[in-house]
């Protein structure tokens, strides 16, 4: 079935957090010095969490119109404020520049073990590329961290919206020449499938039931008719017939 | 001497046709069956510069405002047209599929013998990327095409402007986030440079001197304070000590 919807498909579009590279690990693992270094009594996976907790609201203000356009390290930044002031941290009170680096841990997040085996074959057959929320810079130097072999990067910095937005999609699927049709969204979060099926994209959903960590409770299954539904990388290349 | 001017240099953006990718012979290549199909006494080459010979005048009438901003296949296409109207042909008496498909060998162009060998070495120690008037399509088909290792395509319709527009630049730059100073423009033509050395970014001449065939008149020599300049992209690399 999935080989005759993806008959004319040319190029794959990627969701990126979570579904090609695992942050919640990489993020904990940046803090954890941060934290012991300034004795803050933080659980470095607790800080991810809540630094993640504060991603959608933070561009949600952008897409409801009561900001301008920013990129995501902006709003990572300010976020990552956010937290610490949440768990009674005055951040006026530590380095700028280290609050800036552990920033930028968003730019140093490994690949889940399938993703640069699954991309690379994918490639072989599609052109591929992150249709992300991440900013242009963020996607480049995680793809040079991550060994990431993308052939072009789209999403919300190209479109200046942030998805789920349709302009987010459309405007990066316009980038690359092809009609809709002829183009899949990947991702691990339903919602982001949800947006891009009713715009004419194929869906190809990615299982990723510790993204969360191990007490993850959403987007565990599948829950609209994508095209294709796979644990890994990997598997959607086999599904596609990626050598 | 080079090594000191580009101490804290990360990225490298790369103009494309003529630097990059032989664009004159790659055209020639694919108008030749065309013009044979059809019985059209044109010379492939002579095609191949007639045709690149509008693109400038072409991209003039955006920069000046005259039109507004419209990716370089679309140029190119029209441009196509002129050209065959030039020699006498009515376009409209061809079939416009293969019109569109004869535009597109400006997106199966090889690269130069030492393009491929020197963008991966330095792609080992700097972020690489187009600054190209070639649309982010165009420029994602070309390094499918030839295997251009490219971390980002920038350029031109990222910019809405045409090289040598300071935009085309500043905004290409913005979007890899960081100082422009922190950054290198690489190109065949001293115009080019011309426009990003008063910016900030660093300059690579390359030297290309069969870019217009064996009679070529123009950009033979540097004829600035360019940081470096070498006969080819492996020699760029040697000049940067990358591996």
């Amino acid at each position: 079935m999935a080989r005759e919807t993806f008959a004319g498909v040319e190029f794959l579009g990627f969701d990126v957090f979570g579904t090609v590279v695992d942050w919640r690990s990489g993020v904990a693992r940046a803090a954890e010095p941060f934290l012991r270094r300034h004795g803050l009594a933080i659980d470095p996976w607790r800080l991810a969490d809540d630094w993640r907790a504060l991603y959608q609201p933070s561009m949600e203000r952008v897409r409801s119109g009561a900001r301008p356009f920013v990129r995501l390290e902006i709003l990572n930044r300010e976020n990552l404020d956010a937290v610490l002031a949440g768990h009674g941290v005055e951040p006026e009170r530590l380095p700028p520049a280290e609050l800036d680096d552990l920033t930028r841990a968003w730019e140093r997040l490994d690949p889940w073990p399938d993703a640069v085996p699954g991309l690379t074959r994918l490639k072989q057959r599609f052109a591929i590329g992150p249709i992300s929320n991440g900013s242009i810079a963020g996607m480049m130097n995680l793809a040079r961290f991550g060994g990431l072999p993308w052939d072009v990067i789209l999403g919300a910095e190209l479109a200046r919206a942030y998805k789920p937005q349709p302009e987010t999609y459309l405007r990066s699927i316009e980038a690359v020449g092809l009609p809709l049709e002829r183009c899949a969204m990947v991702a691990a979060h339903n919602g982001d499938l949800a947006a891009a099926r009713p715009l004419g994209l194929r869906t190809v959903f990615v299982r990723r039931p510790r993204e969360h960590g191990p007490g993850q409770t959403t987007d565990l299954e599948p829950d609209g008719p994508w095209d294709i539904v796979a644990h890994s990388l990997t598997e959607v290349a086999d599904a596609l017939d990626a050598p």
